[in-house]
């Protein structure tokens, strides 16, 4: 198709975010080979050549702003990132804090945040000229990995259940890509697993239970969305990040980018990254329950964020920027479906949740009149949850 | 709310495209009151201070890059505009034209570029404390002006019939406004002059019939779009653009735009617009029959280009531009969709159906070898159709 995908040779080494070991840059679809083998699965981040200095591209649109620190300088674009941020007026007011934004990634090319990975995946996957990538996926991140595979040419399967909610499944068929349903969420990623080993698949999502999150090479397309707050928001950053939480590859991309922002001096400080849950998993773990044990709950009008897992990245992240996680229900998102869709903003239930979240941290006094508050939108609403 | 629409003083008369006759600036819901008169209804434009000069403010965002032309220079806004142009690798090989640009209007804040004239409705509304907006709407117009109405906290009613699909219909009500469903298209329209004219709610759409098109504070937001596809493309700018069309707000907005841009000498020339629509009206009209006509046809699964009339504005584009309107029926539609997401957009029929037209053009020799083609892709598929 003419698409071409350019490695950045300021990538130096891999480097697990557990237990600091190097590696070469290569795919490890199970994160980090000595932590996995401990039983202790976790992933694995970038390491760039930190003497090649980088700059934003101003003249770029969207990710390739950023291309001196992604995986790929170029890769298939189908417009991603670059979403406006938007002030919401009165409903900072509402809670006592100075400031509330929202960043609509509901306003990429596919309606979600995953449209960030999905390029970069595509073009890892085109440069090892490996001809099918597969993903487990509730709706999003398959929407979004078929229409990238489309855009360059590669073929596509989607493993999924059939709870699968209709608009996400005809995005994904109409785009050519194969449809696998699978009984529930913890078997799509044995499915997945085997596509991989047996017919060398690509895959942009996590296969490994315990998990340790998506593709890296994905993940670091969420850099982007820490650049982009800083860009837009210029003198006036955010205190505080809401994200919307399942295995926490944006909450851990956006910490990333955070961190890089840090060290340029782009920001003074990092902000507290909030991981928002539609029932108490990453909540447990904070408290002292294991990172690798397996727990229920209901995440029915949330699919985007169910699963019954959680990853030590989601985990490093919340700890290091001294956030938390939240604990959101399927009841309290209908009503901030509502109460958003009021202020102009028609988000998908699994976004929506970030909003009741700022009233539940101010009220435990971990937000309070000095904070600045940014929430992901993840997703707009016409996916139908 | 807190949100402050501040007129622009550059706006100095208003003048009929049919009669050339000026008026004041103000409301004209139903065109030009002199050939509305003569049973000739035609819009009317906005002139501009040319002895005040303007310029991009390339540090703002979206629309407000070109606030400097627009009615107001402040609006409620949810992010619109600065949608993607992307270039479709392999597609123009197919049809032996050198380029194919899709400039994706869905990734706007409610989906389609409908965004792109609510906010100025929205800001003349408040600015005539006017508490009710209005619209006759199939979907989109419907579920973006609903979303900006409440970002502004003004209330609004959307007419529409019992055909509406379900995801517009959430989209609508969960913002709050009032959905009131009448038996056909044309109906809507009584019901919104009644409203107007009886209760003073504030119209963002048509309800004259013969029809002159939207609301005209409304149509001058998709001059944008000529602007930004002369930002965007620079020394490369496409000679044909093809547009979904109904009543020609869109159609209209882009050739204004890229007059604009010619007079100031930014394009050496503009580009001829093709209107694409689901049976013929335009393409009657333009071989000699009345645009006050009313055409029948089939458009079940076009709902957004649906509808028995032309206008005048329309015509006066297509041919003021020699350009052309091109029919692509319901069954050619289907095909497109499918084409489209195979290269990774997920559109909307009624945005899709700008794909097929191409090719009708190669076939009549109307696009050939020298031709660089931009399709307007007005909104995205998660709607259902």
């Amino acid at each position: 198709m003419g698409i071409v995908q350019t490695w950045n040779n300021s990538v130096k080494v891999f480097e697990c975010i557990k237990c600091n070991q190097q590696f070469s840059p290569n795919d490890y679809f199970t994160g980090c080979p000595v932590c996995l083998k401990k039983q202790q699965p976790s992933s694995l981040k970038f390491l760039y050549e930190q003497d090649m200095p980088w700059k934003i591209d101003k003249s770029a649109k969207g990710m390739f702003r950023y291309a001196d620190r992604l995986p790929y300088k170029t890769f298939p674009t189908l417009g991603e990132g670059e979403t406006p941020i938007i002030s919401m007026n009165g409903l900072e007011k509402e809670l006592g804090i100075p400031e509330i934004w929202l960043k609509n990634e509901g306003q990429n090319p596919t309606g979600s945040h995953k449209d960030r990975m999905s390029p970069l995946i595509v073009a890892r996957a085109a440069s090892l000229n490996r001809s099918t990538v597969i993903a487990a996926s509730s709706g999003n991140a398959g929407a979004s990995l078929a229409a990238y595979a489309a855009a360059a040419g590669l073929r596509c399967k989607i493993v999924t259940t059939p709870k699968i909610n209709g608009p996400w499944e005809k995005a994904i068929r109409l785009s050519g890509a194969e449809i696998i349903k699978v009984q529930n969420s913890l078997e799509r990623w044995e499915t997945v697993r085997k596509l991989v080993e047996e017919e060398g698949d690509y895959p942009a999502t996590n296969y490994n239970i315990p998990p340790v999150g998506s593709n890296m090479f994905g993940v670091q397309g969420y850099t982007t969305v820490a650049y982009e707050i800083v860009e837009q928001l210029r003198e006036c950053q955010p205190t505080a990040v809401i994200i919307p939480c399942a295995r926490g590859d944006l909450l851990w991309g956006i910490w990333e980018g955070f961190v890089e922002s840090l060290r340029l001096g782009w920001i003074e400080s990092i902000p507290r990254l909030y991981a928002v849950e539609p029932f108490p998993r990453l909540a447990h773990v904070l408290q002292g329950r294991d990172y690798r044990e397996k727990f229920r709950g209901d995440s029915r009008l949330l699919p985007s964020i169910g699963g019954e897992t959680v990853t030590y990245q989601s985990l490093d992240a919340i700890k290091s920027s001294r956030g938390d996680a939240i604990v959101v229900t399927n009841t309290e998102v209908e009503k901030a479906q509502w109460d958003l869709a009021k202020r102009g903003i028609f988000a998908e239930g699994s976004a929506a949740i970030t909003w009741p979240a700022v009233s539940k941290l101010v009220k435990t006094g971990k937000i309070d009149e000095n904070d600045r508050v940014l929430l992901m939108i993840t997703s707009h609403g016409f996916k139908g949850v």
